[in-house]
């Protein structure tokens, strides 16, 4: 079992965003789910959706069948979970993990591709996608490149500018999608280790996986609107609009639930923005 | 050069078509198109889309890849050529030719997926996807599967009711299309050899392909509403409501061309129902 | 726990196998193995390796990536394992499951590739492949269609034609096999009902998977020699060279170890042929 | 038509090779054969095979697929050329041409199994796999980083430690295939502009493609192992094993049958070493 901190103590006594809000009333949990391929098993989907407030859908390139994608708007849709889509980089053996040398041009449709599908099939359920949010590799190729987020953008956008982008606190992505006046959502993670810069700490490195206790209490930390240490001991305030949970492994679906149930006890909501 | 035929005496001094309906006096043409897959090309589309009233794109899983698509969609919405997706079995490698065991949920979803991507993408494009036509092999199975043609339609109609379906004169697409109500276009070839019951000859058998003449002559009947004779030498009515041309090769298009400039020699103006 | 059934008196006085060899001294246990595909995860092949005599790794088409291969090579011949390709149909999303309709020219071609490129890598592990069997659907197509299985055995045999092929007890493959001089292995499942001509019940009909306690003593009866019931209660003598176990689950990997245990106490010694 | 220069006078009074060895006798030239795919052609391979004297033959992870695969090795055995693999990275759509973050283990597998596949095949077909060349990004990746190239070599020389590698003039490749004894067959293109390190000139950069004249020359002064110039004016002494002609497109084959004839009539015979 995963302890949860006493809460209560770990909270400054006056609330305050770094964005300079006030203390937080409500906090989406997303996921990243449809992992499945075929025979092949991946997450813990049933479980996690009874956790998180947002769900993030795997398109079919890096992971994903139309079977899978269909039988998981359904669950989502059962259960009132907002719906994005998850597009990753051509690449079903690596699993989108491995950097692709992508055009702008080949990314925008393979963007708009993917996400027109899973947006399609959302509404053909009678829900109406919610986010888009880069998988894996693509996720940070995004932060970096300024011409291949713009494509992003343009891919996705296109299909419904009222889309939110979901992606890290910092780098290209974010700037432009500000600058295109699109929702942008910043996103920390519970359970993944930062560098000053606010970027994850690669999974090569050490202290990039937290263990469950901490992940708990960074999770809540981010949450709640406070700032976190990064691996080299700075503070961090990333002022995140939606916290991923990860599915795969029953201990990963334990801090998942761990989070929600310490959410819920100091007063704030699971829910999507 | 392919000489046209001397339409005047070819068509019958009171015109009626086999529905009952006075003479035609417009005609869809269409052809498959986006075809192409990563650096290898396939079918003359350019010049095509010069000719036909209508295209059938690619998905991506028997052929066509998301760059191909969004450029096709670009070159049809620019000549005003109405654009319908063409889903296929999931078997690049054999173009969707080979009959593929897949079951009622699968091909659901294997249609809800590959009809929704295009329509996505056309939309995003500032045009409409006005229709929805099996690729190869698929084309056959929901004309004989009752089930696979009721898992197909529930796919692709969920995501647009209006959407036509085309299909082949007779079997269980047709008859299941009109039972839900949907609007089923029949379509003829003006190059293939027919059998009795108004199915394509298999191209594996003498006299499945026409050559140019013979072609020109079956697809000027087709379209005026004439009756044409299968390989058998049986009478067949199709009353077709479109016209498949084929694109692949210099001669394909050749006589797509010299249709459509008999067609409206005789006063039959080519353009999309 | 799966209780072993009482050998002693299950077996006949005077053991006689059907093909009229004395009591059996040995046998070989078979699992299908190298399924895991990129990141996802498939049977308990390190579990199972510890138990069979034989394997037959997925090709990459069906199932398996290259490094999964190289990986499970290693382990097999580590352990001493004798291993042998397991080609299947080019579907991945379908785990070679559903029927394709493949020409003998494409099969030929796919088993010889699929069979090289596991032949190759063994061999540049130390080893030498020992076998080759088709997966799954494919497997049930030899069976029934003499022109693929032609197809398939020139594909294979070009390769070694001292290759071992494992195939069910009856069928064209064997047929051609043995008309081409080939070693033929036939092959008994443990937890498979059985149809009273000696193939497999399919997997949609009741009692095509029998529970770990039926398999166990089907399997036992199987590797003695012993004849076993089919689903209509009819008497089958299958004769079988090696009998296959699965490897998915905890229970499959229970049921593959409590046969090798049970075998072993009569003496019956579980090693390739 | 391509006019061919005046042999006589562009060769120098005595020639002697940049590696010092005397003027050369014969010259292989290799082209890259059997890319096309499923329904998708690409190549002129049945007109290239009357010009080469080696062939790299696609291994079907960036094009080329089993029945491809197999009468490609017919054709090139029927003709005398010498067979090679040509592998690639793991990506049908980018034509292996987008470069991706593959790991050490992962190329070296990746290369095992296409080799082993090629290998085989060849094997079967009554010939002898004689060498293997990397295909698109992965050559360039390969001359760049000394993991991968080491990965590679242990890949491939482990089915057959006598198999040529081709590659490049310079870069990790070629040190560590000579370190570990390996037989390294230094390429050079006819058609395509160098840097001054002996690196191709980038595919988007101006020079980086020349035309048949031009590439004529080049390719004659590489064949006869004199300097050729880099797009800068610096001189390459790059002394070539073998020379690597293209067969896109009309052009190409004509570029490499004017080249076939122009050695021959200078008395440097076409082979393969």
């Amino acid at each position: 079992m995963i302890a949860i901190p006493p809460v209560e103590h770990a909270r400054p006594a006056a609330p305050v965003l770094s964005c300079g809000i006030a203390m937080r009333e409500n906090c989406d949990l997303n996921a990243d789910m449809g992992e499945s391929y075929g025979p092949w098993r991946m997450g813990e989907d049933a479980a996690l959706l009874d956790v998180v407030s947002s769900c993030n859908l795997a398109c079919g390139f890096h992971a994903g069948d139309p079977l899978t994608l269909l039988q998981t708007i359904e669950h989502a849709r059962a259960r009132g979970v907002a719906i994005g889509a998850h597009p990753g980089l051509p690449d079903l053996a690596g699993f989108g993990r491995r950097e692709m040398q992508v055009s702008p041009a080949e990314l925008r449709a393979l963007a708009r591709y993917q996400v027109a599908a899973v947006q399609g099939c959302v509404g053909a359920a009678g829900a109406r996608l919610r986010h888009a949010k880069a998988h894996g590799a693509l996720y940070h190729m995004l932060a970096r490149d300024a011409a291949l987020a713009g494509a992003f953008l343009d891919g996705v956008l296109a299909l419904d500018a009222s889309l939110a982008i979901i992606g890290p606190p910092q780098g290209a992505l974010r700037e432009l999608a500000r600058a295109k006046g699109a929702r942008y959502l910043v996103e920390g993670f519970a359970d993944r280790g930062y560098q000053a810069d606010g970027s994850l700490l690669p999974r090569s490195r050490p202290g990039a996986l937290l263990d469950a206790q901490a992940g708990l209490a960074q999770g809540l930390a981010l949450a709640r609107g406070e700032s976190i240490r990064a691996g080299d001991g700075s503070v961090l305030a990333l002022a995140i609009d939606t916290l991923c949970v990860h599915g795969d492994g029953a201990e990963a679906v334990a801090l998942a639930r761990a989070l929600r149930v310490a959410l819920e006890a100091e007063g704030i909501a699971v829910r999507a923005p």
